[in-house]
């Protein structure tokens, strides 16, 4: 195996390790570590995916390299790209549209770097996988576990939405409730992990989440003619799909398949949790810890994220930026989407909209723009959410 | 438009009706109404649908007659077949799928029809629809009708899932609660609309639900290389779906895309409302009204189906048969199926595994058959079943 997979690269200091063992942090930097494959002698022609299974898995050669039995699928990717015709004319945006994550398997998407993640994890040798979560990400390993047949054990705040909790018990894995956040969680892992066998799947943490993530990117590519969109707008926790969407552009175009030019990238936080949004705003280079982080937005509720330096790094080089919403503006902006074209949003993905509608204000996204906003995951994931809404 | 399409035919006694104009039930027998292509003429090559988007409109040519920018899409359909391998292989039953429909825009089968029933009713001049629904249907009208823009009005039962409800008014349908089942909603929605210039999409009661329904039958056949599975396990309220994959194999084979043999199709009902399986089992061809209906499983609690006597029929013609389940069952099947391969699935698509494993038993279901099993929405529309299962 690996034959593609030339060697992990620590994201910090460029050392490289090679492919065929279990890595959590890079060890000498203890930075994500990144998948670096032969890509000079692939020779791969970017029309020969056009036939291939409608998943992520279409992009077969810069996944994984297991054999076809290894994959660990239940169908996750080659989302809708889908024009926002109503709202876009409302709104003088003739070219909007939203890709929609709500189709995945577990309905959020947290499936694609699962899948990638749970794939490697097995062929490497791990039996037991563990994973502190907002609440998607680990519904999603509850599910690629039980697919893969792997123990599987989830901490999460206490106020993640009820659904996430169901969906992990359902798909028998072990759950423990945390008082306080997402990082509380992962302390809260980390003590009761200690002398057990688990490998840790934490976001970043290990190299290929951000594998399944970057599909993402190869499908915003192949769905706009092997081009790419002027704008994107992404919410951002841990951000790896920010990172993962830089990293399939620069592969891409080391495959001769796109040219130079990228999306000015937006990275969309909730005002209750924006440390990457100050550091933004104030020129910094990684962003502090957020203290008391609160917003409805649960998957964005992330006080530090371990990336924040690749994420402002990207950012900028894109000439994009970052904006932060208010969970009031959240919940009108899901009612807008609803009303106008008939999706049901998760609030993450209603954050990108009124930050949209924030930066149309400010003349900063532009009529000719192609901009394409990020719904990360369906909205029936949010009952609670969904209960506020009606009464507002 | 409506070039392709020849005529509409009475289900009953085929008396001919003029595609161009808005249809509930047949004027001379009050039965559905099938629709009918010129397909002869059409020359089609299956071949040529592979490159085609990745929705239920790939299969256009056999879908409502419109301009592209007529059609109302939010990317329904083409959902995943997902090989059951460690299911199957502890019931020794090597060739088991699940054809997962929790991947369409609102979550669950629902779209495909009323993606092509909204599109057409729009065309051909309607501003205001009207549905009576056991729950998914409603929150799929809304979706479509708001993306079209038009009015909708959806009348529910009272312990119709909460998710329903919310996605119905998310998307600003007028939602009116009613004390009963579907039946009775239905009733109130016609005294309620009297006078009213509402379109009524009620199932089976306007020729295009099916039309989008029918589109699982063309999916099955292409994702097994344009053959047929052996056996078919379909979740059966109204019924629309098995009625329209029987059409779409009819379609199929007059293009010249499949041969004569069928699948042995199943209906599966729950033991608290299971008229198909009481007029299957006493040889009738209609069923009756099923008083007091009770279960679960909500999208299958329709005391008694406009489409029974084509349900039963096809069922027969198929040699395949008719079969209930216990709620219990369906929390059961609905773990095991979440342990073993990660998928939440919704209490109807459960039923189904339930009813695969007592017809295994029988020794009905063999090891050489190809098996699908349908998951008709996802389990997260569920809330309430979800907190119970978790309590068995």
């Amino acid at each position: 195996m690996n034959h593609r997979i030339h060697y992990l690269e620590c994201s910090k200091t460029r050392t490289r390790y090679p492919p065929d063992q279990l890595y959590n942090l890079s060890p000498d930097a203890s930075a994500p570590l990144l998948v670096r494959y032969q890509l000079a002698s692939m020779q791969l022609n970017r029309d020969s995916v056009r036939d291939r299974v409608p998943s992520m898995w279409r992009y077969r050669e810069m996944l994984p390299d297991v054999r076809s039995e290894e994959i660990v699928s239940l169908g996750e990717g080659w989302t809708p790209l889908i024009p926002l015709t109503r709202l876009g004319a409302r709104f003088g945006l003739p070219y909007l549209f939203m890709k929609n994550e709500a189709h995945n398997p577990t309905g959020s998407f947290k499936d694609r770097g699962l899948s990638a993640a749970v794939t490697m994890a097995r062929r490497l040798g791990a039996t037991s996988l563990a994973i502190p979560t907002a609440g998607n990400a680990g519904g999603a390993l509850a599910a690629y576990g039980a697919r893969a047949g792997l123990s599987v054990h989830v901490f999460m705040p206490r106020n993640t939405p009820r659904t996430n909790l169901e969906e992990c018990m359902v798909a028998g894995a072990q759950v423990t409730q945390v008082e306080g956040l997402i990082s509380d969680a992962a302390q809260c892992m980390e003590k009761a992990g200690k002398g057990k066998d688990w490998f840790d799947v934490s976001t970043l943490k290990e190299p290929y989440r951000i594998e399944g993530k970057k599909t993402l990117g190869y499908e915003l590519a192949e769905q706009f003619g092997w081009s790419l969109p002027d704008v994107i707008l992404y919410p951002t926790g841990g951000g790896t799909g920010l990172i993962g969407m830089w990293k399939a552009f620069q592969e891409m175009q080391q495959l001769g398949w796109i040219g130079a030019s990228r999306p000015r990238m937006v990275a969309v936080q909730s005002s209750g949790c924006a440390p990457i949004v100050q550091a933004f705003e104030e020129g910094r280079k990684q962003s502090d810890y957020w203290p008391e982080a609160d917003t409805i937005a649960s998957g964005i509720r992330v006080p530090k994220a371990l990336g924040d330096f690749l994420i402002l790094e990207y950012i900028r080089k894109s000439n994009g930026c970052a904006v932060s919403v208010t969970d009031q503006e959240i919940l009108e902006a899901l009612l807008e989407v609803g009303n106008a074209e008939g999706v049901l949003m998760c609030p993450e993905g209603a954050a990108c909209w009124a930050a949209l509608k924030q930066l149309r204000a400010l003349g900063w996204a532009d009529s000719g723009d192609r901009i394409v906003v990020f719904n990360t995951a369906s909205g029936h994931k949010y009952p609670e959410v969904q209960a506020k809404l009606l009464t507002i």
